[in-house]
């Protein structure tokens, strides 16, 4: 082989697509045969980036929203030159590989996002390209672009017929991101077959509806067509790009081509081998000529790319050192110098002052009181801003054009909404939050799971948190939606019970970069609870003891959260009246509680008091964990009504009188 | 007053919203001030219905998607002489009302369909409008349109923004729903205000991208233009019709119309009066003059509908006599006589025969056991059809034109797919199920609740379990499903151990007639279990003892689920031969063991037994209601991985050694 074609580029693609999912005897060959000529022509030809070094800031984002086609990436990342050698490509889908059936960004150097349930790869892509835009706002001077790259989306049908693509694309048009290039894998095939039966929207015509630029019949198979249409994708810089390319799912397997059957199984050991034939690949499984790797290598052009990089960036540090300076910090995830003990000292205030407010006002107190320190700091709300009250003073639209703009009116979008969050969230050089009435939390889901399963630095603000909302009756009031997202893995949900609280939750939720939490907070007031200096240290262990008998003798535990703190305390006062001893342990953050050591865990909750009641206005079973079977749970397992919220409360039984009553019920 | 004005016929609506909103002191008056002129035209000229009746079969239905505007139906209703008096009105957003926040198809006469969560009202009515479709296909006859009615929705911005207005739309098209006509509220206003910032879609090229009729640039306050349109509408048979209405939120408050003030607050003494002024109303806070009442109330109109459809019925009966019988029965939701005993013979002999099979594979035999039984069961997946094994012998295309169509390709759309089954659950002549992966009903989770609220009997099928699917990976793999869909209100799961249950559950969901039921497969074979005829029987309970030691003495109780009960079964054996007697608990639904009398429960978990194992490949937590802090769970409470799925079980601990030590290990 002397040089090779543009073709056999690309069938390196293919055939590594196809030994790979051979070897797994699963997998997904069909989208990486249909689309290596689109990749080929991108990484190849335009994709800036460097594979010594996935972590460049300046690098474009490639997202594989159709992430079944993992292989597709895996193969691209390997032929680069990323750290991902051929032997982790021939363990595809196995345990502990770099390669899982889907691509997974802290699984995988070179691999930006989490894909696979379709649609969000999109949306975290439209959340990069306004990351992008909004740094480069914020930290480019004249001559110094030092944040100007490019992000890039493979979409399928699937990916276009879920809805959060509506919700993506409109705000992606609505926000001009002129740097957002996606390729529609057109192959009109989707796992059931033909689509012909379930999918005859005009995507073009949709798409030019959301203000897009849109490049319609581009030949996926032809090289000249993908690289003009992608010149003119860049050469529009105020709107985003949607290139139609019509593809052949399978492209190659000549018997299975352009059918479903290709999609989602290994072609066959005779299918494989026609393959071959027809795409005269001679070689072996997993066998990629030298010449092949010269043609795709880029590591030395992403050297040198980098390089320029950074004599520019050299230059703007000398010019700009402060903005440098912040510009590296905030890429790095860190937080300002004196961000913790600023927060402290605020904390500290509010317990001296002790405010009894709504927490979703303790919110936006503490974005008040956190935001001026935090440029990093970006959030909206899905048309809610003044009922989550995620608005503070410093808040300007992202629409505004302004260097520090830092807030995102979301519209009724909370699926897309939160996975732009994350989107944001894995770009870098943000902290993002989003808000939400807490039961439509269910509508962003699966992308509260992909916060938690991806690692990503998000916030969720979640308010109107339990039947206390009242009026709006049991559409808008959660029940399960506690414990349900408690459950989601990596995902830390805090319920303040007071303005102190919920500024420990805002703290803990800025400072913890592992993953995503949840911040639940009330419609209603709740009042403010008394602490001593060690009470309100003990916050931050995610439960404690909040009131205690004299001597810390007790006869039983009240443990609630939330607007439920008060009604215990309230109980507890009322059963010393009666001679009874209760200690209170307030828990606004289990899953931050059950991280602590035993030690903590057995203070807090001795093994010997088995006499515990958990207040919650949520779904009981949860606080089984708590209570065992020797307890007693306050909860609401039914629908909520509409009724004013303190009506509510009297009927569900959350009173002083009803607690009291369970708790001298124990044995 | 003589003959009111169309003006004045609205306006009644519009005060009877305010007085409502402003005696309840919380509530939505812009939108039945904004849509009052259109609901005025479309109810008094052309609403089929009767409001002595709601039951009609023949009714037209209207969804308020746009639901919290519920004063606006409220208003239409009482005036129209629905059973929903004045003193209702009164008691607007109280407990016990039959006015609550947002409309409730289990309280209110009338109301077709609970609203409030945006875009899924609309996703209902797409659902009606196909089962109207499919009913009149069926049953129709020549000279017999006995199924001949329009599905009205109203609108809001809002409904239009979220994701899910996407999915329904491109069905409905796609479909060609012609007798589904929408009015979109056209108020450039939402909660945030001008919607500019945030919502500049072109939407009548969106929807003209769908193949959607539509009417643009009417003014929604012109009654002429307003019923123009709907002529235009009606007129138009193979698509549905979206009615741009330019509209002004809050039309009548003259220092408040057009903002967002009026969306979801009280206007306040001050501007109701001025409101009372410029619209010249001079009857006090719900005083409706006899005239207005007049041109209102259809219960006459209604009467005479519903009785000549009545003698078209009759003859209709005279003359196929079958088909009315079957007609009659579907709509009132009887199942067919005999399906009971097919039932149980086909299941008495899947327990004699005993396969070992997925339960996904078990579902598809229970669906072709029984799916000739129940012409009335409609299914689909969101374009899994061969992993969710949805298909069965008697599958049929909706889009097909037969009249048996009973399948419905929904595409990669799983929220819209869930809200369309509850739509036609609720229209009546149709058991819906839908089905997506478990981990995928993230995606459709609000819709699943709505079903569980709304009382639709809607089943919901999910498969791909557990991490026993495999190198699909954590994307694809649920760990908190399970727990978290139980924990929605009346919402019946079922995670069958084999053949024999996945037969009892599909059962028991088509049976239960008060709610929705999830029925969770897997994707790998599940061993089949011995049963007696009585253990047979007991499935049914939810819970039960699928094995017990000699004389049913034990030590401790294995419980578990689906996939793991044989690994229970299998650690019992390994227990007994070292000597420690265990009960395995098979628990295929919590929630209906959880209903059974006490005697029951208690039968089937003593309580003398605290040694207790709880085995599921799920969040562990949730097993602490039945094994307390003395017992102990082996579950997954991290995300899983990509791998061979019997690689993982071992991975992630689900093996009969830890299983054997894990029970071992209790006091």
């Amino acid at each position: 082989m002397t040089t090779p074609s543009r073709r056999e580029l690309a069938n390196a693609i293919r055939f590594l697509a196809i030994d790979a999912v051979e070897a797994a005897k699963s997998g997904h060959p069909g989208m990486p045969m249909g689309m290596a000529d689109i990749a080929e022509v991108l990484w190849n030809d335009f994709l800036s980036h460097n594979p010594n070094n996935p972590d460049w800031p300046n690098r474009d984002r490639f997202v594989l929203s159709n992430g079944h086609g993992s292989m597709l990436q895996y193969a691209l990342l390997h032929l680069a030159g990323y750290d991902l050698p051929l032997d982790e490509l021939k363990r595809f889908r196995q345990l502990g590989s770099k390669t899982p059936g889907h691509p997974e960004n802290f699984m995988t150097p070179g691999v930006e996002t989490t894909t696979g349930p379709l649609g969000q790869g999109f949306a975290n892509a439209v959340g990069k390209a306004l990351a992008e835009k909004l740094l480069a706002q914020r930290f480019n001077r004249p001559g110094f672009e030092i944040v100007d790259h490019h992000t890039w989306v493979f979409l399928g049908d699937g990916c276009l017929m879920e809805g959060i693509s509506h919700e993506a694309a409109s705000l992606a048009g609505t926000w001009g991101l002129g740097k957002l290039i996606c390729f529609w894998d057109d192959n009109r095939i989707s796992i059931d077959g033909d689509t012909a039966g379930w999918f005859t929207d005009d995507t073009p015509a949709r798409f030019e509806a959301y203000g897009w630029q849109v490049i319609r019949h581009v030949d996926g198979h032809d090289p000249d067509e993908i690289a003009q249409a992608i010149r003119t994708a860049k050469a529009e810089t105020a709107r985003p790009t949607l290139i139609c390319c019509r593809t052949v799912i399978g492209f190659g397997a000549p018997n299975k081509q352009g059918k479903e059957s290709t999609h989602g199984a290994p072609l066959g050991q005779d299918e494989v081998a026609a393959a071959r034939a027809h795409l005269n690949w001679p070689y072996g499984p997993f066998e990629i000529p030298e010449a092949i790797y010269a043609g795709w290598r880029a590591n030395d052009r992403g050297a040198a790319r980098e390089a320029a990089w950074n004599r520019l960036f050299d230059d703007y540090a000398r010019q700009h050192p402060e903005l440098a300076a912040e510009f590296g910090r905030r890429l790095r995830g860190e937080l300002p110098t004196g961000f913790a003990a600023g927060a402290d000292a605020y904390i500290a205030r509010l317990q001296a002052e002790g405010p009894t407010v709504a927490s979703r006002k303790a919110s936006q107190m503490a974005l008040d009181a956190y935001g001026p320190l935090l440029p990093e700091l970006i959030g909206g709300s899905a048309d809610l801003a003044h009922s989550n009250l995620t608005l503070w003073k410093g808040s300007k639209p992202v629409t505004s054009g302004d260097p520090d703009a830092n807030y995102v009116y979301y519209g009724v979008r909370e699926f897309a909404m939160t996975a732009i969050s994350n989107g944001i969230a894995l770009h870098g050089g943000f902290i993002p939050y989003d808000a939400t009435f807490l039961v439509f939390s269910d509508y962003a889901r699966n992308a509260v799971r992909m916060s938690a399963l991806m690692h990503a630095h998000a916030i969720h603000v979640y308010t109107h948190d339990s039947i206390g909302l009242g009026e709006d009756g049991p559409t808008h009031q959660p029940v399960e939606h506690l414990a349900s997202l408690r459950y989601i893995p990596n995902n830390d949900v805090w319920r303040p019970c007071d303005a102190v609280e919920s500024a420990v939750a805002w703290k803990a939720a800025i400072e913890r970069r592992e993953g995503p939490s949840c911040l639940v907070f009330s419609r209603q007031n709740l009042v403010h609870q008394h602490r001593t200096a060690a009470q309100l240290a003990d916050i931050a262990r995610g439960g404690y003891v909040l009131l205690d008998p004299p001597e810390a003798r007790f006869d039983l535990i009240l443990i609630a959260t939330g607007s439920e703190v008060e009604l215990a305390m309230q109980a507890a006062r009322q059963l010393d009246a009666e001679g009874i001893r209760a200690r209170v342990v307030s828990m606004p953050s289990t899953e931050v509680f059950d991280r602590q050591p035993l030690e903590w865990r057995e203070g807090v909750l001795p093994s010997w008091c088995r006499r515990r009641v958990a207040i919650e206005a949520g779904v009981g079973d949860y606080w089984r964990k708590y209570v065992g079977l020797d307890g007693a749970v306050i909860g609401i397992d039914t629908f909520g009504a509409s009724a004013p919220g303190d009506v509510l409360f009297r009927h569900f039984g959350f009173t002083v009188e009803r607690v009291v009553e369970v708790a001298k019920a124990l044995r």
